[in-house]
């Protein structure tokens, strides 16, 4: 047979919510535009793409010229648009109902500005489980495009043809994305391309690329690469001349059944698998593939999205409270209050590893600005509620008013883990602990660099990192109950070189609730001078409108007298503009929330700063301040101490 | 800490729907009622116990004693019953509103019969997808057991304790059943046991036990040893005197809280990731094991139970006609339909290991016997359907009237896949090819049988295996076309030790449906003396009332006259008593239907025989039999030969 070549090309474009626009502008200048312009030219070349909701937004506001282009293409049959979840959520951590709603979206977004129905979706991060077929399905999807990696867990061989497979007796086709395409386009030269064309086409195969469209200027390099030196125009003419065909996905599906059925178990693209375990698992992991033949990776699996949710309780917190908040609101019809939710479910703050954006303050801002938004537009019920937000087994105690909502965790510390401010529709609790990430230990044990992937070219360790890359003691909540060594200082607190001389901060506390007081209590001990002191640690919180009052009562359970050097912890998420420390005062969001606490106490305070990679290299990321008032107090048997913290709206609702 | 061990069981009971009376019988009378028996003397020893709804339902009708006893341990508190899907359905792979009937159908037999609402269940197979907390929570279900491979695949650790995941934000509690402690009970001493124990109490954990109730008497050798040897007695006293402390699973739930968060991909036990293997994976997959360290176990993870779809077709088929009578039954509101439905859905006759009933004709014949009866009571609409019932992106043929129902694959030989007699709720064609197992090939390589698991002990391939060991050319449809060899045997297509020399078989035939008629037409290609014919193949298949008309035309479309060897070959899942063969009519199904070839052909039969592991040994398995009626036929250039087939129910409806 002398088929020709069939190339089939997706590109997947998408930006966060809550991206800087300055972001949007450059990719859109740099990338988008030119990207289009240029396919534009060449109307035989056929492709998918697809834009995350975010993108189309901003085309529909300020970029005209490539929507229109876009809808020329589209009107003409040179693109076939994909589908997807609207905001880029990774659709199997999402509520059913959400996905409907999210697939739903785009779908009547794509009808109502293209006149189209997309067949096939681009899903997100290519996070895959087996149940999906049935999800898309309803949502009217014939076809996605998954990884090689999730075909070689299932034992296929030949990669360049498409498969389908079956959930409760929902078809769902999928085509496996070709790993060496994507190294060779857009980097290596035409010839390179060229033979390995025609090895897929001696095959008789599909040649499948579905790629980031980033990579067509906006990263590191590719603008030169790709527009001026004019990779791309060359790239297209060569198609051309060499008469290679390209279809669309769904061509492809009308014109040739699958290759076979097949069944793939939980997976996402290789390097994901890897970034979701614990830095010396992964590296444990990396080390079995390699020492292992390469028939061996069927069975040799990484972890699953799912684990984030364990490696980062930053992200399973944020993931928890989507899914309370979707609750909340799936019960209602608010569709204003619905769209804001959808807003919030955007993947990029739940995960981190070369991509992915849990290190990015702004990134996870959004998405609380977005919940809480979608939270204030449903009313919640008053008073104090007990009950399991996060499926740990353990009571939280949950509370909400107009200004302020708060969550705390009674198991933990009976610390708090959110403090909301909905005028400014802001989690004021959203910081980063510090905490060890693989490329830390990597970076430190091979200070030469050498031996890198692709990823992690051209990354340079800061300066001063030792100072970035200490492991927090525990998670960044508020309302920790530190009892302090007397040699304990500023300096050794915030690396975290210090011993917790009581059994307080992690520890359960028990609850009770007398509207609207929620007290915490816990009798524990402190290490004083070598011995174990009986300690009582009670904390009231009274919200009174726009005020959150917290009263602390620390009694010496002992029958003699006692020094204790006590200090409440409290974490904000603050950029240093935002935030004031006096003597005992902190204002907040530029004056707009005061922190005070009486009676006087000494405050450390410090900012929270982390180390992580990008694409880009290492980046220092301010996260927040640590504020711990504390207080060196000599307590009788018996005694008390008390103190007092407010948190208060200056301005009113 | 001091604290008293604790040991937590759970035995699980089950026999299929469709299981020889006499083995439940047996079942009862060695071990079900024994068990029960010695349990209640010892009421201060807490268990908890699943019994699937065959067993229930058969204790109400034969063993009152059982159920009494049940009933008094049940409101005493000393047993905690356990539910489940009625029939032990695998959970995952039923339609999620199946799952919810038959997790609700057992919950009000608990209710109706015990008074209880179970709040755990014993999860079929333990065969586990991350999806399945929100389908238990939504059947108010808590808590299941799985296995530790469930838990080596999450990287955990500590084995003596309980967790909770969550699906959607529902959350689920999961014991992990010690393997250990699996092989020490019933079989080891107490002094083992015991020091096992003192292990598990030493880490301050739990030791839970969960496992087949049919080890206690029902397995080989177990009847005398736990039982007449009282091993049995003297392990419960033995709990009693040595205060270890039996607990249900719900009190360890409302006691303690779990040691964790996890998030457990895909998986079963560690047998059953191997047994969904083809042979060869089998053996480099179990040789990664075994080469790699113990922690690289968490990555090493096998085939996942969906894909038995893969490996057994006869699985596959009987899976999407399930479910393609779900959909149709759950469009109704019919209640006996829908019981058929779920009996129809039973885990056993979808696979095969060591355990599985795929083997095992009666289990499959009772499966299809309840599906039908579902199907029946159903009306369907008239006429051909021409439909995808299988999602392999292929059509299928689907005709279904009173009396005969037939389902066809055009794509593969225009061949009949199902051929069902309603009347007698059995589908004709349900036999299984011969095909490569795992111990067919270790059997022949080792044949000291050393080194084998406790799961191979004490078996002996029969003598003339190598006969049910050939797998067959292609999967044993029915009116699949064979041009052959004149030197073609009745032996050597019976070994499948023949070359076919059309491409019928397996290939695409075109359809066509002039109502009540589907016309199946293929041109191809006959080898005849080493030469091409170009041939064509065009059947019609004529439902009428209580008769099946099949008619067959062969043209010799070269322009010089050919000698072709043409058969139709037509498989029966019949035993011997049931089929006669004559000169050119057999009679199935005791003469109720008469299978009519005219004009009067040769017909080779043969029994269908397949060589299988149980638990006990090799069985040498009657499948049914196989029918090649053919002819010699000599074919000027254009000419035809036409044959005629004909389906009759002797009785009628």
């Amino acid at each position: 047979m002398n088929n020709p070549s069939v190339f089939l090309l997706a590109v997947h474009n998408h930006q966060p919510v809550g991206n800087f626009s300055s972001v949007f502008e450059k990719a859109f200048e740099d990338c988008y535009r030119p990207f289009l312009r240029e396919l534009h030219k060449h109307p035989a070349i056929k492709f998918a793409a697809h834009y995350s909701g975010p993108l189309l937004e901003y085309m529909g506001e300020k970029e005209p010229e490539c929507l229109d282009i876009l809808k020329d293409m589209v009107a003409s049959g040179q693109v076939e648009l994909l589908g997807g979840g609207f905001y880029e959520p990774i659709l199997t951590i999402l509520p059913e109902e959400d996905r409907q709603g999210q697939l739903r979206m785009m779908n009547e977004f794509l009808e109502d500005n293209f006149q189209i129905r997309p067949r096939g979706i681009w899903l997100t991060e290519r996070v895959w489980e087996p149940t999906l077929p049935k999800t898309l399905a309803r949502a009217g999807i014939e076809y996605t495009l998954l990884d090689e990696e999730h075909f070689h867990y299932a034992g296929i061989q030949n990669l360049y043809a498409y498969y389908i497979t079956e959930d409760e007796g929902y078809p769902l086709k999928i085509f496996p994305i070709d790993k060496k395409l994507r190294y060779l386009i857009p980097f290596q030269t035409l010839p390179d391309i060229e033979s390995y064309l025609e090895e897929i086409k001696a095959q008789n195969g599909l040649a499948i690329l579905g790629d980031d469209g980033e990579k067509f200027g906006l990263w590191p390099g590719t603008k030169k690469w790709v527009y001026e030196e004019g990779w791309l125009a060359k790239f297209l003419s060569f198609l051309e001349e060499k008469n290679i065909q390209t279809q669309t996905y769904s061509e492809v599906i009308d014109r040739r059944p699958p290759a076979g059925r097949v069944y793939l178990p939980p997976a996402s693209y290789e390097e994901m698998m890897e970034w979701v375990l614990e830095p010396e698992d992964a590296a444990f992991f990396k080390r079995l593939k390699d020492e292992n033949p390469a028939e061996a990776r069927r069975y040799l699996r990484g972890g699953f999205f799912r684990e984030f949710f364990l490696k980062y309780l930053e992200s399973n917190h944020l993931h928890k409270r989507m899914i309370m908040i979707s609750r909340k609101v799936n019960r209602t019809s608010n569709e204003a209050a619905r769209k804001e939710l959808y807003k919030g479910q955007g993947n990029d703050p739940l995960w981190h590893g070369v991509f992915g954006g849990l290190y990015l303050p702004h990134l996870r801002e959004a998405a609380y600005d977005h919940l809480l938004k979608a939270d204030a537009l449903v009313p919640s019920e008053s008073g104090w509620h007990i009950g399991d937000y996060d499926q740990d087994a353990r009571a939280e105690a949950i509370w909400q008013g107009r200004t302020f909502g708060l969550l705390l965790k009674p198991a933990f510390g009976g610390s708090l883990v959110e403090i909301d401010h909905f005028p400014l529709s802001r989690n004021l609790m959203d910081v980063l602990s510090r905490r060890k990430e693989a490329y830390h230990v990597r970076q430190l044990s091979q200070p030469n660099g050498k031996g890198k992937s692709i990823h992690e070219l051209a990354k340079e360790l800061p300066a001063g990192s030792e100072n970035f890359i200490r492991c927090d003691r525990h998670p960044r909540y508020s309302a920790l109950d530190h009892f302090l060594h007397p040699e304990t200082t500023l300096e050794k607190f915030q690396t975290a070189a210090y011993d917790e001389q009581g059994d307080f901060i992690d520890q359960p506390y028990d609850i009770r609730v007398h509207e609207p007081i929620l007290r915490l209590h816990r009798e524990g001990h402190v290490l004083v001078a070598g011995e174990k002191i009986p300690v009582c640690v009670q904390k009231e919180i009274e919200p009174q409108g726009q005020e959150i009052m917290i009263r602390y009562m620390i009694r010496n359970l002992a029958d003699k007298t006692t020094h204790l050097k006590f200090g409440s912890e409290w974490n904000f998420y603050q950029i240093a503009e935002e935030i004031a420390v006096s003597q005992n005062e902190v204002r907040l969001c530029g004056g707009r929330i005061r922190f005070e606490v009486f009676p006087r106490p000494e405050i450390w305070h410090f900012a929270l700063q982390t180390l992580s990679q990008s694409e880009k290299g290492y980046d220092i990321i301010h996260q927040g301040f640590c504020l711990l008032p504390w207080w060196s107090v000599t307590l009788s048997g018996g005694e008390e101490f008390r103190a007092q913290f407010s948190l208060r709206d200056h301005r009113g609702t």
